[in-house]
């Protein structure tokens, strides 16, 4: 591959107003917005795609071999963007390395941010996608978030449904599995000076996955982490960037050693539970007095990551669960609770959601030499609502029910 | 260049001993350590330096004409580690790009550190670099942090003094000029798996830079922002990570935009003063009964950048400005505390520290729609303690005044 590189102007007095990161700084501040330089730029333009294919197609592992992120297709989807000429026109190549200079912005200051999402197919054969509109308003938000470039979702989106369609023939033809597309946008100016990348590039890349659970649910041991800490307000710990996961590795292991399967992320003197891992955190507690059943996750107060499955389960919970009567809530809760509640007998279950896994069953919990455990018996890999959105979720996925949250591509 | 990735075994059970971080650990818990895995690998060995030297030598700029971090030097050094193999061999490779393929965990998730740190020319043209030791234990924090590998000090501070030498005629021989040295690790294995990386790529690339201010000092104004936040307790503030730098381009910008250079991090609710831009923050302050001056910086608490000038100054102030009476303190203040001390006209100076300005004279902080004036006249650019603290810095890295902390290298 040329270079992706470009030589770049002196950054001008001006180059600050391109950045302006009106989707982050807007809740917290007001900011002058200045559209002049930015009109020049051109905009995400998905008619000028141009396709290579490659001449040497790959052969893949068996579908039940596949692991995941392991396995490339044949082809990669590129766009660059300059400061001064914005964003240059897509392009299909053969999956093929990167090659950028030493001094590139991507490897020492952490511009780089990045979305998951999962193309299906359906029983006729056509490719969908899951809430694509969620993954590029959130990929705009992380990128805004680190001065990088901004684009217009359609525009992405429809690139991603023909790389995706071009992609098909990887996806088996199976339940349970899909190939998994991860958007990725980089800094790649080369000056060591630290101040927003006057260029950057937008790939995709896809993978082909098998079901999280081959052979049904495993459910997961937990650490509770108290002595790190993986958001706070104030910090970045709501956006996809790459800078929010190198840290994580170390607790990750260091409940691993022990023998838990993942870490549960905690904040503050209180210990609110945030996230598990890399997933956002489910609990379903039954009420003290009344015995309502109440599914509860943390709420988006800027240290939790606005995942789709997370906002996929509460919506689903709260269309098919309150008319069960059930209580759906976004609010605050410390370890302390989730340990009270099992106590005494209240705590149901509890599961991580992520687009990897959907549902991430939770079998128990170390936090400060106690076992939570989390309402599964000895037998049981799952309790009742990770299982039941488990299926809601991917029989929309799948396009078995007919959902807006499918979309359905066009090559 | 030859792709630096290879491909490595699945990762085992015990994979998770490893990357035990243990300097960063063993603060906070109590970790068990295994060694076995560990002792298969190679060390990192700097008699084993194969060097091939360009056949395109480059020329450079002007003197006058260097910009921070846009040249670079004719060559790079380059160490590759895979989980298997350990360190192999060094190398200095005509400078070139790396060839990564796209879903390298540096794309993907921030694993990166770095350090900065120069080298220079002393009368008799040989080449020291300053306090290499502070630099190689930093890096060795930073990347445990991150699960990634570790090394011997003094090998990497050889190979370093071997590269620096090499592009000995890179460095322009004017007092005030140097080669700034870019140490970097990246995590190099290709894998959208979130896990400790088993490969890694250790690099040093050089850039020869001019004085930073180059007519003089020329002292700052700064804003506080108190709408995001650098650096948490638990956090990874205090290493040298990619991940550190990113989310700080947004507040610089929105500074920039009102017309100020740098942005002053505050944290908590008490507005702690932290860190000004990407440098550490020096106060000097009068005591309100005594008058006895103060020298203060806030302490390393986990929120703080251990930086190597920073601990140059505290060292400094301890020897040469305490028995003239002054106090020298790390302890957390407020900009409240900054605001009260200009009001009453106790505040002195203030001054950002770094490798690459050394100090960086601060004028007036804008902070909640008031103003801070930080002690310096119209006419003047910069503090005492400021122009001393240079001076005495540079009398110690140009080799003009004989000190421990000057490191004379070996070709």
């Amino acid at each position: 591959m040329r270079s992706i590189l470009r030589s770049t102007a002196l950054r001008s007095a001006t180059r600050a107003s391109r950045a302006l990161p009106t989707c982050y700084a807007a809740r917290h501040y007001s900011i002058r917005t200045q559209a002049a330089s930015a009109s020049a730029q051109a905009p995400l333009d998905a008619s000028k795609l141009q396709v290579t294919q490659t001449t040497k197609p790959k052969t893949f592992s068996k579908p039940e071999d596949l692991v995941f992120g392991r396995e490339f297709t044949d082809h990669m989807l590129t766009i660059e963007w300059t400061e001064s000429e914005g964003w240059l026109e897509p392009k299909i190549v053969p999956y093929q390395n990167l090659s950028l200079d030493p001094a590139t912005c991507v490897f020492h200051y952490a511009f780089e941010c990045f979305e998951g999402m999962k193309a299906y197919k359906d029983k006729e054969g056509s490719v969908r996608l899951f809430r694509p509109d969620k993954n590029m308003a959130r990929l705009n938000k992380s990128s805004a978030r680190i001065a990088l470039p901004t684009f217009e979702p359609s525009a992405f989106t429809e690139l991603i449904s023909k790389f995706a369609n071009l992609e098909k023939d990887s996806i088996p033809n199976q339940r349970g599995y899909s190939l998994y597309l991860r958007p990725t946008m980089i800094g790649t100016q080369k000056t060591l000076g630290v101040g927003p990348p006057g260029s950057a590039l937008l790939y995709v890349i896809a993978s082909p996955v098998g079901p999280y659970y081959p052979t049904g649910f495993k459910a997961v041991s937990l650490e509770a982490t108290d002595y790190a800490v993986r958001a706070w307000p104030g910090g970045v710990g709501d956006k996809k960037l790459g800078a929010n996961y190198a840290p994580c590795i170390v607790p990750q292991l260091e409940a691993a050693s022990r023998g838990f399967q993942q870490n549960l992320w905690l904040f503050g003197e209180e210990q609110y539970v945030t996230e598990v891992g890399t997933m956002n955190m489910f609990a379903v507690i039954k009420d003290k007095a009344t015995g309502q059943k109440e599914l509860v996750t943390a709420p988006l107060d800027g240290t939790i990551l606005e995942g789709v499955t997370r906002d996929s389960v509460l919506a689903l919970a709260r269309e098919r669960l309150v008319p069960e009567g059930w209580k759906v809530s976004e609010r605050k809760y410390t370890i302390k609770e989730l340990a009270d509640a099992d106590k005494e007998g209240r705590l149901v279950e509890a599961f991580g959601a992520g687009t990897a896994a959907i549902v991430s069953p939770i079998r128990k919990i170390s936090w400060k030499g106690e076992m939570i455990n989390c309402g599964l018996k000895e037998t049981e890999e799952s309790g009742e609502i990770a299982l039941r959105m488990k299926t809601w979720m991917e029989n929309i996925q799948y396009g078995d029910e007919e959902h807006e949250w499918s979309y359905r591509t066009q090559a």
